[in-house]
């Protein structure tokens, strides 16, 4: 049976590109933090649309289920298959092409497997802005971005990348090619499948492409740290800056002064901005479709406002590119440093902004009296109310000792999440990591809807099992 | 069986909430635009989600199909029961509070009967803004606007509904409450259900409740109507003022000569604001976080790269906000012209833009052969790639008499928006009016999917049956 299923995979995509020893999958079967290597009955690796719909076919009539797998950079074990070496890994990475630019529609069509800083720089010569920024750009692709529903650093302004998506192709789990490669602003004619399949961490189908939005590039950007004693201040000025900069305020990140302090003692030559220490600090950017001078203006001008009215104790606005790059090398700093400390405790989480300041509090008191001088590591995208809220041990304790009490601490944060209206993946989505977690926490009506779609898309279960439900 | 039916419905609600005669019901039968007077079992009107969950499982138990209403706007008879009288209709109108506003996390939640300009002006009272805005606004209740992803003037800059909603309260087919009402601007755990409830007009479930988002009100906006002699050269205008406007150009509409024509053919008391006629006309707005003198600044500068770049012919740039409402009314009257002037064969399209001019081109020609002298009333949002093109007879010809060609008017039109990776409905949605239309020309596998989704949400079928599929 499996000879003669892969028989039939090679007959589609050649003999080349069916993976099937141990040393030519390895690459595609671990996770890229290491955390879990599983197997495969082979790697597949098509170069088009049409043999992508081979392949799914296939498997449909073998009954083989199917991990989609894009850049593997994902941080919830979303693309790499379970143990039980009954999947195949369906690899997108040979279908990288951009299809179309068009500068009038402002939108670029490429397929799946493009990684996103490619799409990036083909937007950028032509003269525009693909806005979705995340640290893996570098090796992740479109479609893992997709099917993730990622988000990163330009959400405040541009969205998540559900909004930055305007039509999708992919291959059903019957095989059948979906033709939604719609480059439309507008369009009213029935249920809202492209939102559904991104997010949907490749459980109900294959996106084997997309029109992606694309922006014009602001003329001008400028960065500023502020500093201030609390979250609740945080979020002070950034109800300042939303309302003097309005949709000019590009970023709003958090982080509290422990993260500084590990940015600066495993990184000591990036810059120490302030002399003195404080509890938070605020990166802001500005950016601009006129000119750099307004952009520095309103920025000026609202940090002004900020240190007049009490929201800020200090600030440092940064005079050059340079500058610019280099506070924001703090805030990109700050996983490098905890990873260079040990592994530590991670969560992804939201909160509607008004509870952000009542959550931390809350949750950084919970966890000091079940872990008496643990230390959390607390930062985000605070004008998009994701916190990353990591939990590393006291001093003199060991980072893997520590590592044993991540179910404890998962439920802690996770508990005080529920209670703040929150969730529990804002970006990272679910996998295989969270999946006992999305069971706790989500209400059973609509984890109901979903297997009801599940089923219904994917009645055989083929489609990446035992991800998400 | 009806009976014992009604007697559940009284005892859930009241006698006096369900309605059964035939004068107490006409008013929830009928069309707004007259087009179409439905039959039902009985109006029912629920005051709270409780009240709608049993009705909802009264109506499974029985198999009485539902029909959601909420201000009966909707222009493609969604909200209205077909002729069989089998259905009940189940008016959200009783359910209209504000439940709550919260400034620091700018969201808004209500029921779905809420009226959207209560929700504008609740929004407005707090110092920010909901942007949704469209001509039905004193009357469209918001459940209806989510159901049908309306939308309207500001979608360039804020997106349709869909865009403006970050959680949903539903009653399921099955009677069940899903509380999604999360105030979340991330959460990646699981399916797109909001994305999915959102557009589905009311053929999935009952929206009973929403979270909106709310933005900082902008300090100012400024208004131009342009005048150019081609689609060709409003489509290079709108290039140049998001290049040079960013998110500040918050409307870009288009209209013909022949809707200006019209309007002050009807609306003798509205401005003219150009002596000579020109081919096309462009009304822009510019809005500010800034100040007036910013917005002016903005809209000022672009006009006038845009005359000496050859890309206008003139241009009138309002210096009041009176004169800035009377460019706007312009805009606002060319339906109520049109209602005038006759019934003519309306179109809500929409299309790449960069696909505008040559569809204009392609279907005026097609038209003008087919039905010689026929006029063309063509303006829409086209900053959003959507166009009203609508049909009326050529002069002499009565109204009435043309309509008999709608299908053959339809046919052309439609198949053009086809042939241009266009859509039938920009932002009116499907009801029973597109209903053959969307069997015409949607893929046969998004088809298969959205019956797939129905039938696994709403496998009794129970609701809004006829329309969308």
């Amino acid at each position: 049976m499996t000879e003669d299923f892969l028989g039939r995979c090679r007959a589609i995509v050649g003999a080349s590109r069916v993976l099937s020893e141990q040393i030519d999958m390895a690459p595609y079967l671990t996770d890229w933090r290491g955390r879990f290597t599983g197997r495969a009955r082979a790697v597949l690796l098509p170069a088009s649309v049409d043999e992508v719909a081979q392949l799914v076919a296939a498997c449909a009539h073998a009954r083989v289920p199917i991990v989609p797998q894009g850049g593997r950079t994902g941080l919830v074990l979303g693309s790499v298959p379970d143990a039980s070496g009954t999947a195949v890994v369906l690899s997108l990475r040979r279908m990288s092409r951009i299809l179309e630019l068009d500068t009038t529609n402002r939108t670029i069509t490429v397929e799946a497997g493009a990684i996103l800083q490619q799409i990036q720089e083909a937007a950028g010569r032509a003269g525009l802005l693909f806005p979705l920024s995340l640290a893996a750009e570098g090796s992740c692709t479109i479609g893992g971005n997709l099917s993730t529903n990622a988000g990163g650093t330009a959400v405040l302004r541009y969205g998540n990348t559900r909004d930055l998506c305007l039509g999708l192709q992919v291959v059903t789990p019957g095989g059948e090619i979906w033709d939604g490669l719609r480059g439309l602003r507008k369009d009213n004619t029935g249920y809202a499948l492209r939102e559904l399949f991104i997010g949907a961490e490749g459980t109900l189908g294959v996106i084997t492409a997309a029109v992606l939005k694309l922006y014009p590039q602001p003329k001008a950007s400028t960065t500023a740290l502020v500093a201030m004693d609390s979250p609740e201040r945080a979020l002070s000025l950034l109800s300042l800056m939303q309302d003097q900069c309005g949709s000019n305020l590009t970023a709003y990140e958090l982080m509290s002064d422990f993260c500084l302090q590990l940015v600066s003692e495993h990184f000591p030559h990036l810059p120490r901005p302030f002399v003195r220490s404080h509890a938070q600090y605020a990166l802001l950017e500005v950016s601009s479709s006129e000119s750099e001078e307004h952009a520095v203006a309103l920025l000026e001008g609202a940090i002004e406002a900020a240190l007049e009215g009490g929201l800020a104790d200090d600030a440092v606005v940064a005079t050059s590119l340079a500058q610019s790059s280099g506070l924001w090398q703090l805030r990109e700093h700050i996983p490098l440093a905890q990873a260079s400390a040990g592994k530590n405790i991670k969560h992804d989480v939201s909160l509607p902004i008004s509870q952000i300041a009542a959550f931390i509090a809350a949750t950084d008191a919970q966890l000091a009296h079940a872990f008496p001088g643990c230390q959390v590591v607390c930062f985000g995208h605070l004008g998009d109310g994701n916190l990353h809220y990591n939990v590393a041990p006291s001093n003199g304790v060991s980072h893997e000792a520590f590592l044993g009490n991540q179910d404890a601490i998962n439920r802690i944060v996770h508990d005080s999440v529920a209670r703040h209206d929150g969730s529990i993946s804002a970006e990272h989505g679910i996998g295989a990591l969270k999946r006992d977690e999305l069971q706790r926490y989500k209400d059973p009506v609509e984890l109901n809807m979903m297997r009801a779609i599940k089923g219904a898309l994917d009645p055989l279960g083929i489609m990446n099992p035992g991800k998400i439900l």
